[in-house]
């Protein structure tokens, strides 16, 4: 198959910052391609070849977008899986796999899949209802303290909670949920994993997500992670098991627990490139986006080292500003060692709205930790 | 200055693969750009905001564009220099500056301003006219062999020729030209310089040119340059002194001879992103084409130190094929370690047509040189 500066034409699902990024690899390669997004503001209306606007849910929408390309992927869960289903009946190379995002798109399907794959994942038990959860918590089937979680997506808001309390259960939306063991853990991690369509495999580097040491929060994402080699190795061991168990075709993210007992439990993945590994732009011989479009065009895999240690920072919209954005201070950072500014291009910010990131890369992660440090207390994402 | 997500205009005059290489940038920042290109079919088509077709040496043209934007740059030296003189002293931030264009477009006029700077430079000397040239020659001012150049870029086809013989003279144009000593060096050599708008400085690593033995054409751009330590400093020394006497704004590219005495001699300049750095963008902390938007809007420089060696191949097309262009055994480099292609989107293939260029990253210099034959033997840019 001839994919570069030919009549191929690669469809993709969602228009955001991660088919923006995508679309530096497809322009590089000179890949046409073809966007559907509901935006008409979508990141990615400028650099791919055609934009359409539309919903991503509604099953004539993606259905007739798919009939026009020749591979589909997408680069958000939050798509028609009917249609893509019956697309690839139809005979179009949708990747990753329909049945893949069907069973991610459930939580509790997801966990069902792992146990059945014998993927180290925390206990859970599943509810149809919330009543069935507040009966199983009343007749001891399950203590608290425990996590809930909605099964679906579609649920608006917060789908994860901790209960603590028997009151917590009280502020809890009456939907199909399950219940997770919470996990001490050491250190959350991911590992993202490449497949082509031939089964060719690679993963990257584990990475290591940084909390807040108050408000509990990801702020960091360091590549390497700050861990023994046993649990390096331990870590892309299981992320290979769950890709191969999928049998998944492009970038599948996987999120981990190392637990207090060094034990690696599986907590979700995206099928997708994903937030985690945004480093890779900057720090790896293969970024994630064109390992994707590698990937799902069955063409080798490139190199998932590193060059560099990288360290990713979100960028998301201060509290209290609502508005056209203002990155406040982006001249300094720019000022400091290795540091790279991305701006997905969102007009309007609002708080916690994800408007960037910033990539800090030094052969030293230490050192790239400190200028990590510096770039989060100087940029400000506000209003004017 | 806001130049993030905001109103901030920046124009482009050529939509060509630097041009498009400059636009990655430009999408990572959310910065607006605005492109001036004749051909409907420009690379830079896509992924600008607002595509213009228009005639870059027409007055008009250049001028109206010019008066829409906040910024202008331009990324082919072959534009209106009358009508950026214009902008400039209307109050447009055009960088770099219409007075370096102006020195550069003549070959002659920019040896002058060498010699004036006290810029080593080979000995030359410039004639109004071929006639002017060969009464020099016959009456011994000037001795074969030496380089024939013609000033003006304006000359279609090759401008440049050895002349090696009184013969030689009679299949040369009548047009204004000079000659110049020929050179016996041990290295071609380059650095590229990025000077902002307050002035602060950078150069980086100096990249040497390895030529085929026994076509004599640069067939590999490799950085770092194999070199002594102390004809690194004194190149980019060079190369700073040329930046300051032009006072540029943005990347300049310094090519020079390093003679078998181990001098350092400046051959020419081009005032934009160049051939020689694009090794850069997988290679550098920042590559040439972020520096070169970073410079023109006053941003602080990023880092020019490399990650990895970096080795960079042109993708030419093949003599005797001309159409639809095919990029045979593409899939076969992207499997060889550290290796990315750039297609520049042409569709159309001809002999020697630039077509794309290849990066081979490695972090041992001399691993990299041997993975650039086998790219080099392997791939081959030919019609369907």
């Amino acid at each position: 198959m001839n994919y570069f500066s030919s009549d191929f034409k690669l469809g993709i699902l969602g228009g955001g910052q991660l088919g923006k990024m995508m679309l530096y690899a497809t322009r590089k390669f000179d890949i046409y391609t073809s966007v559907l997004d509901p935006s008409a503001e979508a990141p990615c209306k400028i650099a791919c070849n055609e934009f359409h606007q539309g919903d991503l849910m509604d099953f004539n929408t993606v259905y007739n977008f798919g009939k026009k390309v020749d591979v589909l992927t997408f680069e958000i869960e939050h798509v028609n899986v009917d249609a893509l289903q019956k697309l690839e009946d139809e005979g179009v190379q949708v990747y990753p796999s329909p049945k893949t995002l069907q069973t991610i798109q459930n939580k509790g399907v997801q966990k069902l899949f792992y146990q059945k794959n014998n993927i180290p994942t925390a206990p859970f038990s599943i509810y149809m209802s919330l009543e069935e959860l507040i009966h199983s918590v009343e007749n001891d089937v399950i203590s608290i303290p425990f996590v809930w979680k909605s099964t679906q997506f579609g649920y608006d808001g917060n789908g994860v909670k901790v209960i603590r309390t028997v009151e917590d259960l009280e502020t809890l939306p009456n939907v199909e949920c399950m219940a997770e063991k919470m996990i001490d853990f050491k250190n959350e991690l991911a590992v993202i994993v490449a497949r082509n369509v031939s089964g060719e495999m690679k993963t990257y580097p584990v990475v290591e997500m940084e909390f807040h040491p108050e408000a509990n929060q990801v702020e960091y994402v360091i590549c390497p992670a700050r861990i023994p080699q046993e649990i390096e190795e331990k870590a892309r061991k299981v992320a290979l098991q769950v890709s191969e168990a999928f049998q998944h075709t492009g970038i599948l993210a996987v999120e981990m627990f190392q637990t207090q007992n060094d034990e690696i439990l599986v907590n979700e993945v995206a099928p997708r490139p994903h937030n985690s590994g945004h480093y890779s732009i900057e720090a790896s011989y293969t970024d994630q986006f064109e390992q994707h479009v590698r990937a799902i065009l069955n063409l080798p895999l490139g190199k998932t080292e590193s060059k560099v240690a990288g360290i990713m920072v979100n960028l998301v919209g201060a509290e209290g500003h609502t508005g056209d954005v203002v990155y406040e201070n982006i001249e300094k950072i720019m000022q400091m060692e290795g540091v790279t500014p991305h701006i997905y291009g969102k007009k309007q910010t609002r708080p916690f709205r994800k408007m960037g990131h910033v990539t800090i890369v030094n052969e030293d992660v230490a050192a790239a930790r400190k200028v990590a440090a510096e770039v989060k207390q100087t940029i400000n994402v506000i209003s004017k």
